[in-house]
């Protein structure tokens, strides 16, 4: 099984997300889905309370250039948002939901296509809600219990745990035996490295 | 053409020394071998007096992990190095000397070898003159020439250039194009696009 660490903000989540269901069924292993919050991470570590591809823009110049061409490649349609990073916490909560109760996959390349495909912000109610109904969710079910502490918890122990695994980007892949992989560029490797170990 | 910005210093340039040589033969491509220092890049950018694989050290243990996987499966010798980052400067004034005398690509494999093959502390005389030797240089001539206004100007002026092209980090590719590749895992990339474009 391989752990797959994203956060519905991060850019190169995003390929990542769009991909993985196809790569890991070839490879016939198992994924866990784990969305997990930057923003503690980032804060805490490199004290930075905004996305480094705004607090550095040559790195952010370059990676929406880079995103560009990965999603040519990987033919993912793709549009930069006029804002980023959109918050990823309503999302997140809402796809912990979905994950407990089956629709979580389908909702979290639906969120991710919002965000990317089409540049709308994923922090608004009214660009979610309709997604977990598309997905297959009862929206307003979902709603409730995105809000309840049980989910609450569950968010914030996952950042905790991708704290504990070394975790310090998105997205990242954790292998059984606790090997790390960060980044878009890096999930065949992992995926081959589950396989052989 | 393509430009291999490197910097002595740089973990991830180590596997990208190693490698561009043999990929840009069996690409027809021709490499332009660029020394330059990241150091005051991250410290304007980032406001950063140390190696971000330093500064964040989740980062930092990843990265050491990952050089070592890469290393492995390209079958490159590999040693983590006691202290790191070695200060890069000397070596970087001597391969501009030796690039401009027909030594300094030898050369260039030769001091990454020396620190992150064995270890070594690249900043030291005597690490690096009989390296200079080895490459076929001249050794009392090139470090009278690295010292030079001449060696400094053109060392300041690659880092000039470097920002001025957007590079933020190293190994960095730039094609005739302009377009930009950042890391060893874009080096393949680099190459094939500029035999596109």
């Amino acid at each position: 099984m391989v752990q797959f660490w994203y956060e519905f903000a991060s850019s190169y989540s995003y390929p990542a997300a769009m991909r993985i269901g196809r790569l890991a069924r070839e490879s016939g292993i198992e994924i866990e889905w784990r969305p997990f919050l930057l923003g503690p991470l980032f804060k805490e570590m490199q004290g930075l309370s905004d996305s480094p591809f705004n607090a550095f823009p040559p790195k952010g110049r370059y990676m929406w250039r880079d995103l560009e061409r990965i999603c040519e490649a990987e033919e993912i349609p793709f549009v930069k948002p006029k804002k980023f990073p959109h918050n990823g916490l309503a999302a997140a909560r809402l796809a912990l939901v979905g994950l407990s109760e089956g629709w979580g996959e389908v909702f979290t390349r639906l969120v991710f296509s919002a965000n990317f495909a089409r540049g709308e912000d994923i922090s608004d109610p009214a660009v979610l809600e309709p997604l977990v109904t598309e997905a297959g969710g009862d929206t307003r079910k979902a709603r409730v219990r995105a809000n309840s502490e049980e989910i609450k918890d569950r968010l914030k122990s996952n950042v905790d745990q991708a704290r504990a695994r070394g975790i310090f980007g998105a997205p990242s892949f954790v292998c059984d035996d606790g090997e790390l992989f960060w980044g878009n560029d890096r999930l065949e490797q992992a995926l081959a490295w589950s396989k052989q170990h």
